[in-house]
């Protein structure tokens, strides 16, 4: 009987630990849904997809009760393996697609931020989405030019380039960014681009999709053929004249 | 002694059976997760992601290590709140944007299969993606008028309606399938569309995306505006002349 005591006391013992383990396995489980209840996960996600696919356009901040499963995907690994399957898809096109013409005026453009550098780390302290971007705060960050390379983007510029295409940066930042982007792409590993074409006064007021149309513009009557285009926003693709393809890297914190 | 017998017998029982419960969550738990590694899940998501943006194009099959997930996905509760929150999007575009001409001619857009019909039952029983398409089995089960409708794109579709809109459905089924598809459609509930057009013989060797460029452009021709268009493949957007705006409902089984 003694034994069969001590048996018993040891098994509920362990059986307590196990389902002590288990229980903090069903909360990390919790966790791991973003911390939010499956059906305001279930909204999100679809909030998410529907920014992606551009059937949400022109949000001023990600809906409140979002912004915390945007945050957990901006900062997860299935953002990241978002982006790398992205870019997978380009060296594939490459690959495949392509005689380039070879006379110098074969093309490719790229978005900056979230493209080529990430504000992430200036989203972090300032809502990730959820608040209307200040573009006096965001400009000053930007000043600080600090911002983190995109991993797989800078290695795919830098075998892009290689294969012979002139690089042409077209970005939303202002012209009085300059120096400060330049910086900061150089200090992470960007160098070798043919063209940065920032903001200029005229075009502060333009939509910024009319504004990178007119820049694709002036490559073309320059003479030259826009293979592709790699970005996050898809002003970056709309309007004429398009390029042969275009590639969309995940954003869902902010729209322009 | 024996009451603490008794009650340790009891304890470890009832505790043997929270942690048989707590198994079975774990087990759903993992189940949820499609039945997949966390890694292939990963992978899976970034797959269907890329091709819901139009990264990923021109695939024959669902990459097999993929078929379970995109299975899971395209019968989920998330795949009907995906399509639900785009066709959310549509009637807060109706809402918002548009002066319609009033004179008859202003125009909306449908595809038909996963936009209106959906070939989910079909898919069920011939690999969900996985298998590359056999048209003549496909084309059977299409005589057969046997597709279910998507409800909440058959609720839209009366809405458009009755704001006075002229309905198109642009098909890449072939002008065979007439009867059938209109047979379909009347039976889930559509009516009233303006025109349905079909691939007649000499569209069926032209790209899905050129023969739709070619029927908008004859409705343009023949006057019409076209205010948007709802479906599932890009194709069904791209090329000249363009809506003013689109909306893309998720299908991840094949692309054309």
């Amino acid at each position: 009987m003694g034994k069969l005591t001590g048996f018993l006391i040891f098994s509920s013992l362990f059986t307590g630990l196990v389902v002590a383990a288990d229980w903090n396995i069903l909360k990390n489980q919790k966790n791991k849904n973003n911390g939010v209840g499956d059906g305001l996960k279930k909204y999100c996600e679809s909030w998410r997809i529907n920014v992606e696919v551009n059937n949400i356009r022109g949000f001023d901040v990600v809906p409140q009760e979002c912004v915390q499963y945007i945050q957990k995907y901006m900062t997860s690994s299935q953002y990241k393996a978002d982006s790398e399957k992205a870019l997978e898809e380009v060296t594939f096109y490459l690959s495949s697609c392509c005689t380039l013409e070879g006379d110098g005026k074969d093309a490719w453009i790229f978005d900056v931020d979230d493209t080529l550098l990430s504000t992430i780390p200036y989203f972090k302290t300032h809502g990730f989405g959820g608040e209307k971007i200040n573009a006096t705060s965001l400009e000053a960050w930007m000043r600080e030019s600090k911002a983190p390379a995109l991993e797989h983007t800078l290695k795919l510029f830098h075998e892009i380039k290689n294969r012979g295409l002139k690089i042409f940066l077209i970005s939303s930042r202002r012209e009085n960014l300059r120096s400060s982007s330049v910086d900061n792409l150089i200090k992470v590993g960007y160098h070798g681009w043919t063209g940065l074409i920032l903001r200029g006064l005229e075009d502060e007021f333009m939509e910024v999709q009319k504004y990178k149309s007119k820049a694709r513009h002036r490559l073309v009557d320059e003479g030259y053929l826009i293979w592709g285009i790699i970005g996050d926003q898809w002003s970056s693709f709309e309007g004429l004249p398009i390029a042969k393809r275009t590639f969309k890297l995940p954003n869902s914190m902010y729209y322009n």
